[in-house]
């Protein structure tokens, strides 16, 4: 399994597309913000580890909100770039699952409770957040359509409530029920993965 | 869909089997039960209604309890046997696991909530409710776990960690974000059971 963009791997990114300074302000709050809430580290914080004059900071910022945003989309960016190179792999739709729910996943742990948990009371950030998981389940529920109708996604099932089913499913598979079966999140995302994609029954029986 | 027993059933096979007045009296309460708290119906109401005495009721029966659950027995054991006949049928797997998840369902609807919701107020109840769930998923275990060993379930699903899947997930399609996606229970038992059994992939599809 890769691993989601690090803290470091932001750094390397950002000293070859922006400034110093900016890199330095980004890893900074990141490193802040993870740590302490997004609500109580100040800009006089972030710049004081960044060693950055608050006139730097408004010359790129417009303020917090705007640079977590910032923040999340380098994040969602190099996602969505590593979404797109497995779709377009050779390996089983299955393997494809299983690695788009692993970066998800560590989507979360990477930016860690802290950084998760404040976002949602941004709102432009809440909404980036949803509108981007809206527009996945979307992208999702269109190629299940499309492959249904070649035949090759069982012809039974309502692909709209499939998915309605599935999203409500990853909702609550972090709940304790679910969590205390299996011995990881990678064994769970694998075995609930084969049991909706490959199903109960051994794929030489119909019956 | 075959009907669970109804209470008109429940007469008919007691007047085969037993005496008229015992007859009276499971129909009686089990009215009485369905309509009221099993906690607040009275022996009283109970001979009153099935025009029995007080000490015909004790012949047969030590108190409310007991009544209750010869009752619960008399459904269990008709579902029981419908299950058994389900199980030797011709049908596929699919239709079988429709069938038995819809007596289960129906099984609820038909003692209704008053009878249900005290049952589990009544240890002895309560434990026989529990121990026959038990043994029913124990059962299906270990058919999955032959099953498997004979080629015909997916050979990379843990059987006992799936088992406890459905088990977590049975209890939680009750839940409002699983029921508004469908329009109807049996809708619901029907396209998850497609999932779980067949998969997402069309059966042809291995890939």
């Amino acid at each position: 399994m890769e691993n989601v963009m690090t803290n470091k791997a932001i750094i390397s990114m950002l000293t070859a597309n922006t400034r110093e300074k900016q890199a330095k302000l980004i890893e900074s709050a990141f490193g802040l913000f993870r740590k302490h809430s997004f609500q109580r580290v100040t800009i006089e914080e972030i710049c004081s580890v960044a060693r950055v004059s608050k006139v730097t900071f408004y010359r790129y910022y417009s303020g917090k909100e705007e640079l977590i945003l910032f923040i999340l989309r380098l994040f969602v960016d190099d996602i969505s770039g590593r979404i797109e190179g497995i779709l377009k792999s050779t390996i089983s739709i299955k393997d494809k699952l299983d690695r788009i729910s692993m970066l998800k996943q560590k989507l979360v742990t990477d930016l860690g409770e802290e950084i998760t948990g404040g976002m949602m009371n941004i709102p432009a950030a809440r909404q980036y957040a949803e509108g981007l998981n809206e527009r996945i389940w979307e992208e999702f529920q269109n190629l299940l359509q499309t492959e249904q109708a070649k035949g090759k996604i069982n012809p039974n099932l309502d692909i709209h409530k499939s998915i309605q089913f599935i999203r409500a499913l990853g909702n609550m598979l972090g709940d304790n029920s679910f969590k205390g079966i299996y011995n990881s999140t990678e064994e769970m995302i694998s075995q609930v993965n084969e049991l909706l994609v490959m199903g109960l029954l051994e794929r030489g029986k119909t019956e």
